[in-house]
């Protein structure tokens, strides 16, 4: 049975490996430190850094496939390693639009799929121009390095934006600006591509940002117009397969009103397994991280229905405070209450705003269904029912 | 978090860590070798000698409770332990019922539960009265270390069992016989019972076994009279208290026709995950597995309802020879054919009959769904379609 390495050491590296268990795999990751929440897990694990070439040739070595759990990789490397026909999975030519969200804006408009207005912004002149068109509703985002809220800047002012790029720009910042978009609801759909082409979609999600970090994901999309779900699917295998993605990747959609209903716009592209693919973990045949594993070994690819009618993902983020309650009693209380629930951990410290774990609940109506996960997810992070 | 030490390197222990992964707990392993099994995916291994009283104290230590991946553990080293404050679960005394078959059979006739009619065989006169009372329908077992039809003796005539009797005897084995009992088929029912005396059941299986090996379930058992179904899990509840059981058991149970309908009568106990659980992993919303260990932690248990209509688990046995066809690609085909196959491989390799994975299928009816889980294990044993 092959070996698969993953690169990143976080909770999506984590989860790969619960998957990798069951279908046999032998797993190896390059970690950063010991007691990374993947390097907790994993048996065969190397520490080293994703940035020098030297540590990636190492891990790799008999390796059938090269993945990740983040898209900071050295393009440059990935290439190198390719070049030394290592299966890195995604490619180096499909991350760059993850890496780089300018190219990917310009990729997805080339592809004729819908995303907001924006410009590159190279100056202060630039911004200014910008700014006039979309009055009040710019935002500037960095081209790479941005997650979770971070890389995203909301001015309220032409004066605060022009001040903004003046100071990143002086910073070596690479930046673009995007109109601000008046959306109803964020939805997101992951879609799984193997080397071959064969492609699987799972169901439109809902998702809730609080601060541009995931907090809740519905599955299925409640509500979704069908020839709107319909439209979102045809969207991510078409970039799917225009960009040659390999493994899962994450199509983040805004839904906004037009005058006939309502449309989507594209807000980001992930290639690696993602928050809003958690839930699939417990309400989909194939989790997103044995579809992932699946994927970038060219194995064909799992069934994407739904077990339950609908099922609901809460995130777990450190509080503003870590309680005194011990997090095993927190998770014995929770499971008292909700027999049902089912708590996902990553062997993470508390800080404020952290993702240190998540709930799935699955259910009959999006109601009590995500009342049970919100409701399980504020104690394991307050220890307080209300 | 706490950390759970397993004692024994097979496919129970390593599936135990699938779900340790996902809950946040630390797993500590005591494996024979490095190889083994649950050896390969654990991150924390010592290795050493179950048998010996400093290996196990050593692997003990800091750990919140210790669980056992088999029966085999020498229950004196268990008291000890308990002695030193250490949390054994199950605690020996239970485990003992499930260790000593005779002890388990007077055990549970002593509770008034449907046992087939036994005796301690201690001498061949003792077998010859056994058999002149059940004339052609006797069984003899060894009271310990059977399993996987191990240790279990079907003699045609008289003879045959005397002269097994005397030279089992004579090689200081502890035996007993049991009256053959002529059932329809066979069943079991896994129950799952904390130290603070919480218990959760899952729905009634059929188990279909080769040579004493469990070869498929079905899970619930189609057709169970309701009445039937409901005994079984009152007896299984029963035995899980008045045993003073922790984590999970199974009860294995024979049903045979009487007069008015068909009846149960208990054939064995295993104090662990057993093969007749596996289906819950893809079938329950709750696992056989995480459910021991939130049962041996004494967290509260989770809901064992079902996902499907049915679930279908078919192990796969090494065949007769190992095809050429490499793993990899007999998974491949499978996975191909059938994307809603739930495919776990322990990472064995290929000896005749041995267990080296499973398969689970969910779906609306047994007779389709058991085609395509029996067809699915049958090429990853044969590499053939037919």
């Amino acid at each position: 049975m092959p070996i698969v390495v993953v690169v990143g050491d976080g909770q999506l590296a984590r989860m790969m490996h619960t998957e990798a268990i069951e279908l046999g795999l032998h797993m190896r990751l390059l970690a950063g430190s010991e007691d990374a929440s993947a390097a907790q897990v994993y048996s065969d694990v190397r520490l080293g850094d994703y940035h020098k070439l030297e540590d990636l040739r190492e891990v790799v070595r008999g390796a059938s496939a090269v993945t990740f759990d983040h898209e900071h990789v050295p393009n440059e490397h990935l290439e190198q390693l390719l070049d030394e026909h290592v299966l890195v999975e995604p490619r180096p030519s499909a991350l760059l639009y993850a890496q780089d969200k300018l190219a990917q804006r310009r990729k997805l408009e080339e592809l004729g799929l819908p995303v907001p207005a924006y410009a590159a912004i190279d100056s202060v002149d630039a911004a200014r121009a910008f700014w006039e068109q979309h009055e009040h509703r710019v935002c500037l985002k960095t081209t790479r390095g941005g997650y979770d809220g971070k890389g995203v800047w909301f001015p309220d002012s032409q004066g605060e934006l022009l001040d903004l790029v003046e100071d990143l720009l002086g910073r070596g910042m690479e930046l673009y600006a995007e109109e601000k978009v008046d959306f109803v609801r964020e939805l997101s759909i992951m879609v799984a591509r193997s080397r071959s082409g064969e492609m699987r979609v799972w169901p439109v999600v809902e998702s809730r940002q609080d601060n541009g970090i995931c907090r809740v994901a519905i599955a299925p999309a409640p509500d979704l117009p069908s020839r709107l779900a319909r439209e979102c699917k045809k969207l991510a295998r078409l970039i799917a397969r225009k960009l040659d993605v390999t493994g899962v990747m994450a199509v983040e959609l805004f839904e906004y009103k037009t005058e006939t209903g309502t449309a989507v716009s594209i807000n980001e592209l992930a290639m690696r397994p993602h928050n809003t693919g958690h839930w699939t973990q417990d309400g989909s045949l194939t989790s997103q991280f044995e579809q992932h594993l699946r994927a970038v070994l060219d194995w064909p690819l799992g069934e994407t229905e739904t077990v339950a009618p609908v099922t609901v993902m809460v995130n777990v983020l450190g509080g503003e405070e870590d309680p005194e309650m011990s997090m095993e009693n927190r998770v014995k209380e929770v499971m008292l209450r909700y027999p049902e629930a089912k708590i996902h951990l990553y062997g993470k410290s508390w800080r404020p705003g952290r993702k240190i774990g998540h709930v799935n609940v699955t259910g009959y109506d999006v109601v009590t269904t995500r009342k049970i996960a919100e409701h399980a997810a504020k104690y394991l992070i307050t220890a307080r029912w209300n």
